[in-house]
């Protein structure tokens, strides 16, 4: 049979290369049919020309274009809804329902129309006006983006749909899907939507441009051209590093999630309140979609006393009797198996788990590990090896200062989560505990738990490094996301008429955001 | 004699090093007395740990802290004055006036005064709530920074007294002041007004430390240690380049100001209109400073037509004229030199100057080259060579379309500038030009010169790579510019009493702007 093509510019077309992969089917371990091409540098360097056309054409148009097209293929997801959550499931063993239908669909088509909505309005790119000098500033669009999607979101991190798709062309960008190589035909299906979409909005046909996959040093060439304004990258920390020193290198932006472990914290007075219901939300959040989240709970840090050592026990229990989820792919098995082995040979005690599942499906026992404070502060980096799965580590300290030393040799993490007696009674440890945890985490939570990221303007997924390669940006939360894929262009004694609509006198829509003189009004100026 | 101290918490000690360097008086090219020490990693090591525990000392600090600090030295720095206009004059050559006494020292102290409004105001944090998630973010001080100081500003950009200097305290951060070698001893003046105003305000001791000079290995170690959050560099692209990488692989934000030629380009109904003001702005533009400026218009696109060969006689004709400027040091002496020999083996003609002035005094003749069209775009790398310093390229374009093919290859900018008619005779060319234009800088003009950076909450003194290594940050303009020296830290359903005051449902001062649920507003919540 034939090999999927590619798409560039608005035409499905094969790839000009020999070399072709195919995904499989976690749940049964069966390869699927299809097979996808291996691109070489001649397709990349085709998508790369006909991506900076787009770019100059995007340029010049309205941003209620931009939103017309992520609320036209909004639409387009829902109607395709059961076809998407089929090929998804079948790719990802990630659940029909509620997982891949009720939530991460939902949460696609959302993230879209907020995205539209954020472009129509305007105030995301912060226009600062200073009407005495006139001089004027907003951010505009960078770029052509290469997006490179990870294996666990299908829809919402999907590099042809997700968040960092959705932010990059509402900001005024042609995006470059780099598909994952997990879910190729859901990436396919969700391309073929996006043509639909570009050709009844009328956008540039080379606006969206996907490949399935590229030689390791194909995609370090890809992020550093110089057609190329960014990268948007989720994925392992390995590949990510390797990707954005060629990054870096060529002076490009690389905005990475590369890895955390998401310390959480649950200090003696919530265990004493409600050990219960912390048991129940720290072992439904640990075992979550196989634990397979970015924000996955790995890493509990407790005080060691009796109450903990029963929470432990309790939990061990849970982990013991849930079954054990499907992982995404083979590799996620391989690579959760060599991170238990490695917090295994630093001297981790296995609490439950610690071993692949047999049989075709993608799988591996839920796993505790447990180590002391004073074995984690001896070997504070092998201890923080990501298990990205269903897996997690336990550390008991010995008291509350130990505690403390180990949340200081934490590296940059996604979230942290400090659970606290509601009265105060753990008031003393969360003022000793919190200032230093949030140094060194993107977001930090009070009882509850790191899984859930809701797409909200005051979001921040994104952390210190190496949770990702800047500290001062999210890939979720519209319109914030936005920012990473634009430009600040300053307009100096411009003449008024010459101005972008958005610096001009008169505020384009009269709901557009913009800091004039030191004050944010949607006003217009005189 | 004995050598200058280092600075270190808030002592000045020798330095561990028996490597000393002096620098030179350039307008009589003799070197100065005092001598200044080479660090060894000894010194950046201790350094380190003080500026660690200060970030963790500010942290806890309302940030009216480091608005009385900034304000207390704004005035030490004016009742020191004489000296240190003296002291700067010895070291830099530049007019004691208007230049250093009545322009950038008052520069200097206006950037500390809006940068202590800024931190006490707190809106540069962009604290944004999401009032019914309970999702709540802002950005907080990043930990140490590392300020390289360039040789052009020896107060507005000092590592000890300039626009970084305030941005990294005024967003809560301790600096590790690195003193341009070309004047330590005006550093070191205003390292001791930062010293006692640091003991006035009683801020940590290590708030601001200071060395002179290390190995360009130690400059490699210091970005990337484990210790320091970010650095602020303005200098060579070729050290910047270096000192980039190594930051980078380690994770650590680096900005950057490396190299610009600011293109200018005259249109010809602005050229019909008004060739004799608009001669006087380009020689006094490119001369200024005999040249030293990061805006400095090094390259003049003009069409080729008889009013531009006028032009262009009559510009020469005033370099000629002029008196070359005093140059900074030897170094930018020689680095001119091979600039300018780089322009005349690609191809460029000599119009005026190209040849060291005579004499002990830093002095290059000012120098104008002229090129075609062609030539720049058969080597357009080797035609933007700069030539930091008092010496511009011409090129004249065969018509607009070849000019735009000139733009269109131009690399990253701070600046771009495009002069045209007060009618609306240049309205065809500037719209085909502008838009692409503005993609290559960080800052567009009309009909002004780019060497004033004006210090404006619009202001963008940064642009693409290779002018910056983000082109998402501006170096001058309070309060964009604090914001590189922030992380984001998001609370996730944080207790109301714990979340830093910025957050709480009660706005801190009544006059921070917060955005909350879409709405800049300065109210409280409820």
């Amino acid at each position: 049979m034939q090999a999927a093509s590619i798409l560039i510019d608005g035409h499905w077309v094969p790839s000009d290369t020999n070399e072709f992969f195919q995904a499989s089917n976690p749940t049964t371990g069966q390869v699927i049919e299809e097979s996808f091409p291996v691109s070489r540098w001649s397709d990349c360097d085709r998508i790369l020309t006909q991506a900076a056309k787009a770019a100059d054409a995007m340029r010049s148009m309205p941003p209620t274009r931009f939103a017309e097209f992520l609320e036209c293929l909004a639409l387009k997801l829902e109607a395709a809804k059961e076809k998407l959550v089929a090929k998804a499931h079948e790719e990802s063993g990630l659940p029909v329902a509620p997982r891949l239908g009720d939530v991460e669909l939902p949460r696609t088509v959302s993230q879209l129309r907020q995205a539209a909505t954020a472009a129509r309005n305007g105030s995301w790119a912060m226009a600062t006006i200073d009407s005495k000098a006139n001089i004027r500033s907003i951010y505009e669009p960078l770029g052509p983006v290469v997006v490179f999607g990870p294996n666990n979101f299908p829809f919402a991190f999907n590099s042809a749909a997700g968040g960092d798709f959705a932010a990059a062309i509402a900001a005024g960008n042609p995006v470059i899907a780099k598909a994952n190589t997990s879910h190729p035909g859901t990436t396919r299906l969700l391309a073929e939507l996006v043509v639909a979409a570009i050709q009844e909005t009328k956008m540039p046909s080379a606006m969206v441009q996907l490949l399935y996959r590229t030689s390791h040093e194909d995609g370090l060439r890809l992020v550093s051209d110089h057609r190329i304004a960014a990268t948007g990258y989720t994925g392992s920390r390995h590949a990510g590093l390797r990707l954005k020193a060629a990054a870096d290198a060529a002076g490009k932006q690389f905005y990475a999630e590369l890895s955390s472990v998401n310390p959480v914290v649950i200090l003696p007075g919530a265990l004493a309140e409600r050990m219960a219901n912390l048991v129940d939300e720290y072992v439904t959040s640990g075992l979550m979609g196989a634990g397979q989240f970015c924000t996955n709970p790995g890493l509990l840090l407790l005080i060691d006393d009796e109450a903990s050592r029963a929470f432990v026990q309790e939990v061990t229990n849970r982990y013991q009797q849930a079954p054990a989820g499907t992982l995404l792919t083979k590799s996620v098995q391989r690579s959760l198996s060599a991170g238990v082995e490695t917090l295994k040979n630093a001297g981790a005690k296995i609490l439950a788990g610690g071993e692949v599942v047999a049989g075709p499906r993608c799988a591996y026992a839920n796993t505790l590990l447990q180590a002391t404070g004073d074995q984690f502060l001896k070997d504070p980096v092998k201890f923080q090896t990501e298990a990205f799965g269903n897996a997690a580590l336990i550390v008991l300290c010995r008291d509350r200062n130990q505690l403390l030393n180990v949340i200081k040799d934490l590296e940059g993490n996604l979230t942290g989560c400090i659970y606290s007696a509601k009265d105060e009674s753990d008031d003393e440890d969360y003022r000793l505990l919190a200032p230093v945890l949030a140094t060194k985490v993107g977001r930090i939570l009070n009882d509850k738990m790191p899984t859930g990221v809701a797409v909200s303007p005051a979001m921040n997924h994104g952390g210190p490094y190496p949770a990702t390669g800047h500290p001062g940006f999210t890939a979720v939360g519209i319109p914030a996301s936005m920012i990473r894929f634009a430009k600040l262009t300053c307009y100096d004694a411009v003449r008024n008429h010459r101005l972008p609509k958005s610096l001009q006198d008169k505020n384009p829509t009269g709901e557009m955001w913009r800091s004039i003189d030191g004050r944010w009004t949607t006003e217009s100026i005189g």
